[in-house]
């Protein structure tokens, strides 16, 4: 079955496809009297478009985000916000190629083989552009999460990584790869604008932090804070792993090395180091909360690959027209967006159970 | 809030803290007319079961399951399976020291934080022992998806890897890791050994592979198959990790190492790789589905670490008597269970949309 | 919290307001395959339109549906269909009158001591055009149940019924209270019309039948069909009660006058009666599904009524202008929609679980 | 598929068969730090349990709750509270007359279409039993709602109507028929007394009102408060309708003679009438909240009935031994647990989205 609904109380729906007039996102279950508008969800939105530099696809949309519902008075009601976005560029593309056989790596196969049909435009609802929809979602969800400051970065593009020390927070929207490091933003450039050139594709790390969270959000057992992390996170289109705190590198430490010791503090405990990402047991400890999202490189390269047709028959298929080197560049406002949605649901969640 | 029960259509709810009088799984949705009696679940329980070797903790449990409700003359009825294990190693062990602070890296504080209340009796909720519930549940799974095989096993102890080469299914009952390499089991030995007998700990990384699931299981968007099993692998104790396919080793590959070319085969594609860990878009492709999970160290080592009290006063605490230096090797049955529980959900999901 | 999301795996979610710029629809879990296209849902939307005839209200809207998402080549995809309803008919009137007080018997206070705000035009979410939207989701819900026939109808109006002597399918859309008893349809014709010059307003009892549902659709215990049917109807605005079958009649009888044997049937039992209303336990018994809900009068009436202001000061209010003598009569296509919806959903579950 | 779970944030799930060992239920989502033990839940069974009179069934049943889970030093701990109820008058019955032919009227013929399997041991799941667990999660409820007093009584038995005038709230557990007007009490010892004699049964009506429920609980709109109440109630067994407030009579009224009219009061507005029920828009109106259920009369009774055999072939059947001469009077506990179980969870909702 499809399921385009995410969260328990906080909710969001999505809708649309790449090729469609339009998508879209309902938000259910927002708190009431929040000031809200566009403009409080659009800049999001600027964050994820594509085409702003050659780093990215060259499909051009503006991406313009309209509330139709749940705003009143320039508050939120408390119903649902529904959030519209067309498509404006969908030029009329030759597809027959693309139609006649599996880009492999895509989801052209899984779609047919649980569907039944081949929607070749663009991948039709497995199109990254569904993302958009939740980064507008994303966008009210901080509005229900004032207390949070959400930031995340690429951490390493093509096996290349920051350097922590080098980490600046201002660097992060100042280049075209979400890098907080200027350095290595230096060198992402050529590894990227290589594979660019090379009609090649590289994988990416993105590192997202919530600062704020109070100690307390969560649930056990199958709503654990790190548990709907990493199902959020592993929904983004072209994503292979997840960690959370240290991730796989604590699977590689003593006990007494992946230690976060605990001293007395002004309010709640002061931590001396945060292996943990800012959970344990599935519920949040007041410090913040650290997710790391793997990117695989896109499928969509110039080299030709073999692969079958909807017959069953061998052919070969490359990629032609618009491509984006490192898909995981844009998932960085996305990687944001479902932090906040998870944050905001539980939220309410801890306050609907706690009355805290 | 709480949140016990995972699954969509089959849904699974667990109950039960470590030193209460018992626990338990009420699995829902489950087919009817499966054969199915206790001998059929309690193998995947002995397969987890603590005090087993010196490599896991001590605590003696036989964890005999009884099955209370949902079968009628050996076979499921279609009604809610529930399933008991009663506790009965409840040692009466002096408390007074784990109580009066909060064991830092365990749940204790977020808990207290969460709730108001400290359960210090070997963790109560947050204790591993709940996951015992979830592999009888994941007993009863199984028996929904009979095309499938899974298979989990550790890859990896204190970052020591197996050696893909020497894999051999047949090792992975015949050492107390579920190690499928006899030469790192050999090595791992020491390992977890020089662990225990420091009272320290060493993290693993445990593997899981199924096979026999065909292509079309999964949803698009937000209950894609490796959200779904992400968020799966992530309610497990002490998990910090989750990768799918190559996860983030795919992050340093470039578009072209990591693609799967498709080839025609007998039923469906033949693939000449397996990068993707069996699902595109979501969507299983047919080819087998892997995982792979980070576990922690566990937090109870000898050494004495800084922590607070209830009254937020700085004080030390260190792990007393029965102890674990290797929590993720008995992470194996676990991760077995939630991927057999992940599947039978979407073979149902699938099956309701399409009738296939 | 909000909660605009119906159904289990074949669900829906409605967004929008009386006066925002447009209203719709998300439904999820459809089937891929079912051919599909606007003029297949407007049918349904025409019959809910308000201003048809001088026995409902004279706001005037085209009730244009759009689907937006979710389509193929005219077939569905099985991922999201977004349905879009313009809101045209937004009269520039004075709400200063309304929004100074309280509409006694309409949502308006509890809104208000819910969420904190009054949104006066029209009753923002709790307008009942908001069962525009699922009327069209009803319209895609039926496509997924071809086996299944619906026809509802207005039995009661102002406490005078048909005479089930008198039914005749062929009147019910031939007169403009889909009233099946041309004899009762003539009466109507003066209550209704008498209440309209009086201001007043008379309650209606809508009777709708399903026919074609197989035996075993429903769940134990809290899916019943009877009680997502139960839920299903109360949902519409203005409805009071539901019944299934018999219903409160049934309490009235006897076992053996309420009794439905059965004898051999070509296909499953033939029964001799249908007091249980096409349920058993929770399960369809292979018989019609019949259920009959209640419409009070709407409180938009002319006639002054005590209420209070926002401060809590008494003052009096009357509805001006538009009028909807007999809210019911308008309820006939929505009862339809939703009882499509449940069995949609109940399908899908049967099939899911059993593989039937 | 099967669904034993109700509710949204405050969920319980039951399981267990009429035959079985046990049955129970978990209730998951409970706020942490209610004082609770078994004898806080145990008077609400005991008000339940069978063979108390001759005018219920003679089954005997201790019906002793036992607490497994989710309570620590007499509080709850906000993780699942695990309820058991052991079986124990599992007489050891002939049912080779009930295996062979579906009772007509009972669950029989419809878990078979459903399922493919006859458990003819007592109904199975389908069996009433299944209501002591939810008596029991009612039990867990009320201590989440002290705010609200809830009282259910029989106000109708065989289509004998108490007198308002003589409502008495003493009387309700002063007679074997939860009556609250002790001349009606009198009549039905008659009207009972002669059905179970001539081994008929007849039907009942129970009203449940709940005071004390504030102002804004419920949700637009497909978790309107009516709506899940209307759900709830019919997932008992043997209904076979629900109203809120006037309902089905609010048909037959004017909008005039409906109205509910307001006017200043000390805390919200004060209210002259309370047709509505105390729901407004799906939303709590800060009135008592009124529901009333229509049970129909058992179909187990002595006069025989044609059936067919599990084979096709036509057959008679009539209840042997145990009889319960209207499951009506038994409904009460039921229909106040149902009643606190969805105030609880709706009490939740609006905390978590709101913050009040």
């Amino acid at each position: 079955m499809s399921w385009n609904t995410f969260g328990r109380i906080f909710r969001f729906t999505t809708w649309g496809e790449s090729h469609g007039p339009a998508l879209g996102a309902v938000v259910d279950g927002c708190p009431p009297g929040l000031a809200i508008d566009e403009s409080m969800i659009q800049p999001f939105l600027d964050a994820r478009r594509p085409g702003q530099s050659k780093f990215t696809t060259q499909r051009q949309e503006p991406d313009q985000v309209r509330i139709l519902s749940g705003v009143f008075e320039g508050k939120t009601t408390g119903t649902p916000i529904s959030l519209m976005i067309e498509n404006t560029d969908q030029r009329s593309k030759d597809y027959s190629e693309v139609a006649k056989a599996y880009r492999p790596g895509h989801a052209d196969y899984t779609y047919d083989a649980k569907y039944g049909f081949r929607d070749y435009r663009g991948g039709g609802r497995s199109s990254a552009r569904e993302t958009a929809a939740r980064v507008a979602a994303g966008g009210v969800a901080r509005l229900a999460i004032p207390e949070v400051t959400i930031l995340a970065y690429v951490s390493e593009i093509g096996g290349d990584a920051i350097d922590p020390a080098n980490f600046d927070a201002d660097q992060i929207r100042a280049n075209p790869f979400f890098c907080p490091d200027a350095q290595a933003a230096k060198r992402w450039e050529k590894i990227v604008d290589d594979a660019r050139k090379a009609g090649s594709s590289v994988g990416a790390v993105v590192e997202c932090v919530a600062t704020g969270v109070p100690a307390g959000w969560g649930a056990p057992i199958y709503a654990k804070l790190d548990s709907d992390l990493a199902a959020a996170m592993m929904t983004i289109n072209a994503t292979k792993g997840v960690e959370i705190g240290d991730g796989f590198a604590a699977a590689r430490l003593t006990g007494e090395q992946n230690a976060d010791p605990m001293y007395p503090g002004n309010e709640g405990p002061r931590f001396s180091a945060n292996h943990a990402g800012g959970i344990a047991g599935g519920i949040s400890t007041g410090q913040p909360v650290v997710v790391r999202v793997a990117f695989k490189p896109t499928s969509s390269i110039l080299t030709p690959m073999p692969t079958i047709t909807r017959e069953g028959e061998a052919t070969e298929l490359f990629t032609k027209g618009r491509h984006d080197p490192c898909v995981g560049i844009r998932g960085v406002p996305v990687v944001e967006a479902m932090m906040a949605l998870v944050l905001a649901d539980h939220k309410l969640l801890h306050r609907g159970q706690t009355g805290r």
